[in-house]
């Protein structure tokens, strides 16, 4: 559209392998750039899908490692879920925030609130037959920031990177996309003091600019078969220093939807 | 970026001024449109801010015709709200889902939870003096559906239309776009069935299209004294029947966080 229009762009990069524990994960999304012919710019957004970091990572787990303690029993029970899995997400977590039927929502380690504590049985191939489950990953900020600096030496520009998850919501259907990690951006983008349309302070005025860049870079990565895990946002405006995705997380006090 | 690439393009549409109770809303936006130089496409989607829905709808509501009930006075002692902004609220909503200090999380009467109830005091002029506030718009999916038209008839193509509101989460800080209604376009997108990258039907495979396209649009609609209250999001893809906003409603019976 007219280029003087305040316009964002979202690209899906195609191009990246399946990927596997231990391979240079901030190489393997270069090579897709490259052969892609997209040169990343100043001020980018690279958004990159949990489930690649994860598998760089090796955050894989097998279900017959994990024999079920006692907690995991009666929890499975509870919601009708395999007692292995449940001890494998309740290994992942700091708290189980709520439990229904084949659900459970649990603070993630990391902080994040979500299903099963972001463990995921998709998109998994089991190994050698021994069923295996994908964790989220290990400190997704400073994957980001790792990521963020390979970037900005290949390219030679500020970039910013963000690594993204499909979650669910209380009393909503459907996944959004969702900041577990980010580097090079605020995370939380303060609007707080600044006027609104007839000169009064904004009350609501905390963007969650890290989030909405996952939920946009979700439309063109998709799920499933496509096998899109990586997207560029160019064109994004942000003011405020950088801060990681940990911001986003609301103190346990000031929050309603806790025990 | 490379056209041959998956991209999204998502425009903010300046022009649009100021609305006023019984304006036109369609016409406005078409004729921002047209100032602008954008022409919808097929497939493109509209996203328009809740404001100026509201707006034009007059669904303003002053503080001093509404005195409030012993149960709004019993909510505002346990908030520290104003006991005419409860009593809006309350008037607004078909259930308290929980309250807080300063923090009142309701069912809008649409089936919307949000803070407030969508009550908004933000952008809002106080006319000759009075306290006013704005009330989410009636009939959202409604209006999308009618917006739609106005957009097909003047383009003589095939558009969908969403309208957005920034609200605010359980657990994690700062506000996202979210849907209040669309038309044109499934809300909620069923990828149930399609197998993932190894052949195994997708476990969440349900994707809240139109609140990712309303995140997405945020992302250059922007808060204050920007004023960017419309947007148009290019290259969106989907699959499946048009579905309204309602479909993002979860059912109260499978929500864990209703009481």
């Amino acid at each position: 559209m007219d280029p003087n229009l305040r316009t964002l762009t979202v690209c899906a990069v195609p191009g990246v392998p399946l990927v596997a524990p231990g391979d240079d994960l901030g190489a393997l999304l270069v090579a897709a750039l490259d052969a892609a012919g997209v040169a990343l710019r100043d001020g980018d957004v690279a958004v990159v899908a949990q489930k690649i970091v994860s598998k760089a990572q090796g955050r894989y787990a097998y279900l017959d490692e994990h024999p079920p303690s006692p907690r995991a029993r009666a929890l499975a029970e509870a919601t009708g879920k395999d007692p292995r899995l449940v001890e494998i997400i309740l290994s992942e977590s700091s708290e189980v925030v709520a439990h229904g039927p084949n659900l459970i929502v649990a603070e993630h380690r990391s902080g994040h609130v979500m299903a099963n504590a972001g463990v995921d049985r998709s998109n998994i191939r089991s190994d050698a037959g021994r069923e295996r489950v994908l964790l989220l990953p290990e400190a997704p900020d400073a994957a980001c920031e790792s990521l963020r600096r390979v970037f900005e030496r290949r390219f030679g520009v500020r970039v910013a990177t963000v690594v993204s998850d499909s979650v669910g919501r209380p009393w909503r259907t459907g996944t959004v996309g969702l900041a577990l990690g980010c580097a090079g951006l605020p995370a939380l983008e303060d609007l707080r003091g600044r006027p609104d349309l007839h000169g009064r302070p904004l009350e609501v005025s905390l963007t969650a600019l890290a989030d909405s860049l996952a939920a946009a870079a979700g439309l063109v990565m998709g799920e499933g078969d496509e096998g899109l895990p990586f997207a560029v946002v160019r064109g994004a405006r942000w003011q405020g220093p950088p801060a990681p995705a940990r911001a986003l997380l609301r103190d346990r006090e000031l929050d309603l939807f806790r025990r």
